[in-house]
């Protein structure tokens, strides 16, 4: 049986998102953020970098967001989810799966830490001049290309998982306040069933 | 035919590494960083997202390394630097690809700005504190998986190509005078003749 390592208000809520809509059985073991917001010295011992998620799959133990979840759709459920190798759609679900954690966590978590104080300096200093226009630029392009479709390839995929979890996040710092159209997909993402199976299993 | 878009001093030399170990024609056309350090405005002319590395297949253009990275070994050239998919390589060398940008490039761009002042508290503040054991805690995990082995995986493939970029940036920021053996895994990776090639090219 898989099993998904999951850490409170972490990526890894994105992982059970991705098996409860392939519906692919797994047990879940949970650790708890410690009084300091990180992630707990335990989960060290399942993975060395010591963060989530994290699965393990017969013998073998993976990290990283992107790489479960190119490993989960190849390994346990063909190609649903993903767009034919032999398509354009596959390389723009490349870039996206790629885009959530390469490039659309890096201005919103700086954006946090900033606004919390963990980074000195202020959100009107030089480096939250960068995240202002980094975020801004950023979002404006996912708004672009989503354009009136429903979901960023038209139909759903695992692209709207990797990048549903940064935008949920932009939600709630308020960034979406002012773009109704991304607020509307994020709303969307929320709706699913496996999306809300997901946050009750974690 | 093929086109990168190259930024000087950037990611996308990892690209055209990439294209001279494959030995898949392409042409470069080049942009230079304006004297603030950054990716000139016209770089937005190309892809929204306005950085380097982006590539144009036909009609299709592409931004994010890893997803350029997946894109060219389907597309051009098959299976070559890449393990079957059938193997428990196949696992680890996706959590490289995405742990380069995911994960590895986060500190030693804090690291970099903070000894720049770009981001201010020094590096012995609380941000400096949590970049360096981050830091180390990734470098460590790295030196275990490559063990005695040549590269990540044994033999050479496209994620010794992803993590030599952030693995580079390590060693000239001094974090692997201690660390003998990822020195010796840089030096062989630039002792590569693609590796020359394209540094020649960029």
């Amino acid at each position: 049986l898989l099993t998904v390592y999951h850490l409170n208000e972490s990526r890894s809520v994105r992982i059970l998102w991705l098996l409860e809509e392939i519906g692919a059985p797994y047990e879940i073991v949970r650790f708890e953020r410690d009084a300091t917001r990180r992630a707990p010295a335990e989960l060290a011992e399942v993975h060395p970098l010591g963060k989530a998620p994290v699965i393990r799959d017969g013998d073998l133990v993976l990290a990283e967001s992107g790489a479960i979840v190119e490993y989960l759709l190849e390994r346990h459920r063909g190609g649903r989810l993903v767009p034919r190798p032999d398509t354009a759609a596959w390389g723009r679900y490349l870039q996206w799966l790629h885009f959530a954690e390469g490039s659309a966590m890096l201005p919103l978590l700086l954006d946090l830490f900033l606004g919390m104080g963990v980074i000195p300096g202020g959100k009107n200093g030089l480096l939250g001049g960068f995240v202002k226009t980094e975020l801004a630029r950023q979002l404006d392009y996912v708004e672009q290309e989503l354009g009136d479709k429903h979901h960023l390839l038209g139909a759903f995929t695992a692209a709207d998982i990797m990048l549903g979890f940064p935008l949920d996040l932009a939600e709630r710092q308020g960034h979406l306040a002012t773009r109704p159209r991304l607020l509307a997909y994020v709303e969307r993402l929320r709706a699913r069933p496996a999306y809300a199976r997901a946050q009750a299993a974690a």
